[in-house]
């Protein structure tokens, strides 16, 4: 046991290709414990990186049905996957707790069982849309320039994180719980976890669909490398960088992390200054967001009703469900109504479909909706350096005959 | 000088009309030291509440002219003013410093003088506007019922936050700055005081129209009670809420302050559930926000152009001026520019004024506006709790004939 007392940023200098601390197989691929191959584990996914791992699936394929196969689920990494021996693998727990401890996989499922389904969507879904020609003399967004696809619905099984906090007695003055991966990330000639931070009210959290969880199984299946292997957090409402991947470490502090992904990146800011970072606070909850899915951009119909399809997901908040779908085809002027279909289920998107009258000029259809929480997508929405939440009305390019 | 090492704490529980620790005179007026009489210092401003003291100009008068007057100036305060004899005042500056120091008036005016116009505005501005029809369903917003006069631009002087940090040396690890107030807010049956806290990056501007100051002064005369004498906090940039009156105490610390109105008021909540507000950041930048001033609402006016003023506010960054400010008199199919008019200076108002035709049938005008850094006012914004930063497009109800 001695091993996991190394600190996370001493392992990470002295690994070199063996085990160590945390389960961690260095950066060569000893594969004599896995045998997930990672060439098939999302197949169906098109990846835009592949150093890291970034991809989103076509459209019209995710919404085929209202649980997202794993395969065609989007992968968001910010470093190589790190290869992981489950039976070496530990979790840490520390921090302002009374027993700080260290997990094996077998101690935490020993902890309830717990599944809930949820949905997870990446701050950047849409941000290739910030580089359309809307906000004239702002700088290109740079990043991965997803489409519609960071989204997916997926059923999740593991452990209450409140469980896991519950056994470690956090202490008076906890107010954040960190995240910290085991993946390696290359910052600015150094390498650091990535890292996640929630508020102490969302982590203790143990009843209703928004309570977090820490998981080992995706759709029945064990977590994929894409998808963190062996253990992530899922944090339902929240943007997906909240739902850490091969998860290691989790601290309970008086404040949010300071790390990289929670103080600088994942915020809504407009330049790279400092004080643009403090004035703006981490983002949490995911907003209210539609697209439409089929048909595809720019593709060419003719006069009379279009079938459309898409998904809606509503605020990241309980109870907050989809109310209103709507679709104009003359430039917001008249909206009609889309029908939800399949299940409607909190912290879970909403598909839905419409029939909606096209004639020649009609050059786009513009998608719109609201939640019972108050949520709605606005016409437009301010640029912002990182090209996060993007959630404007979405304009589907058509040509009419 | 013992007296002043009382904590504020112990000085609001021990304080009973006499002097102590702050140079607060408990709750009585020992008024031997102050000739400013309470009842004549905003004399031409609406009184909304006079326990606490709450008051906006009428929009006409608040128009007429770039720099706002003393008299007309909005007030917005938590509890009553409290008397402070300038002799006995002190300012305690503590935290990550290496120099604790407690500053008299005097001490605080021999630091190099420093002096900046700004616009001062309440995140709750234009807040009345929430319980309108827009937003069914939701409860009423309560709260200062606010038109869109909690805003004034005003001349301060004083000197440098920055330079007041440079003396007493901050340590490594400062990430904030707290403000409290010498005035003592009832808060679930005790005594809290005013709190603000701004980001160190924003504290430690020494320089451009940004910096905050520490104001003894404003349109060159003392502060009145109404808005902060002796020493009163302005950050420009930020909403009002930063800009802490009768300031008695500077910490310097690794966090943002826990003070009830940074930790808990002062956010775009939905409710008053504490995730809630664990998940939303303080308000520090404000963002753009305009209104038309001239005619007032409801003016029967004839058919024909009808000549309209406001003001416009570009939002809280540096370098940010209005760009575009444009008027519908048909619901926001066609747009109409105004022309700017006086100055135009970041971190300040900017006014302006317009022609637009109006025809029987017309019922409002509708104005927004856009800025240089990318803010914009849009069609609508989201319900909070709170009923801050209404900022949508301004909207005059007319009557043509």
């Amino acid at each position: 046991m001695n091993g996991y007392l190394i600190s996370r940023r001493q392992m990470l200098k002295t690994s070199s290709g063996t085990i160590v601390a945390g389960g961690l197989i260095g950066s060569s691929y000893l594969s004599g414990h896995q045998k997930i191959s990672q060439q098939e584990e999302a197949k169906d996914v098109i990846f835009r990186t592949t150093e890291p791992r970034n991809g989103e699936p076509e459209l019209d394929r995710l919404v085929s049905s209202w649980q997202t196969p794993t395969e065609l689920f989007y992968v968001r990494s910010h470093a190589p996957n790190p290869r992981i021996d489950p039976n070496q693998f530990r979790l840490k727990v520390e921090g302002l707790v009374r027993k700080p401890t260290i997990f094996s996989l077998d101690e935490l499922r020993n902890l309830p069982a717990k599944s809930t389904t949820a949905t997870l969507t990446c701050a950047g879904n849409r941000r290739s849309e910030y580089n359309g020609t809307e906000y004239e003399n702002m700088p290109k967004v740079s990043g991965v320039q997803w489409q519609g696809g960071t989204i997916g619905n997926a059923t999740w099984a593991g452990t209450l994180l409140a469980d896991v906090l519950k056994q470690v007695e956090v202490k008076e003055g906890a107010k954040h719980v960190w995240f910290e991966g085991l993946d390696q990330v290359p910052k600015d000639g150094g390498i650091i976890a990535f890292g996640g931070s929630i508020p102490i009210e969302k982590a203790m959290l143990a009843h209703g669909a928004g309570a977090p969880l820490l998981t080992h199984t995706m759709n029945g299946a064990p977590l994929t490398p894409d998808h963190g292997y062996p253990l992530r957090m899922v944090v339902p409402g929240y943007i997906g960088a909240r739902s850490v991947k091969w998860l290691g470490k989790i601290v309970v502090s008086d404040r949010p992390s300071p790390n990289h992904f929670v103080a600088t990146a994942y915020k809504l800011v407009t330049s790279t200054d400092p004080l643009d970072w403090a004035e703006s606070g981490p983002i949490y909850r995911y907003p209210i967001n539609a697209a439409i899915c089929t048909p595809k951009p720019n593709t060419r119909v003719t006069s009379g009703p279009v079938e459309l399809t898409g998904y809606a997901l509503p605020s990241g908040r309980s109870g907050s469900k989809i109310k209103d779908l709507l679709i104009s085809a003359d430039g917001g002027q008249t909206w009609t109504r889309g029908q939800l279909t399949g299940n409607s289920q909190e912290f879970c998107w909403q598909l839905w479909k419409a029939s909606i009258a096209v004639k020649p000029g009609t050059q786009e259809l513009l998608l719109r909706a609201t939640d019972s929480s108050g949520g709605f997508m606005p016409a437009r929405v301010p640029w912002n350096a990182k090209g996060y939440l993007r959630n404007s009305w979405y304009r589907l390019p058509l040509a009419v005959d």
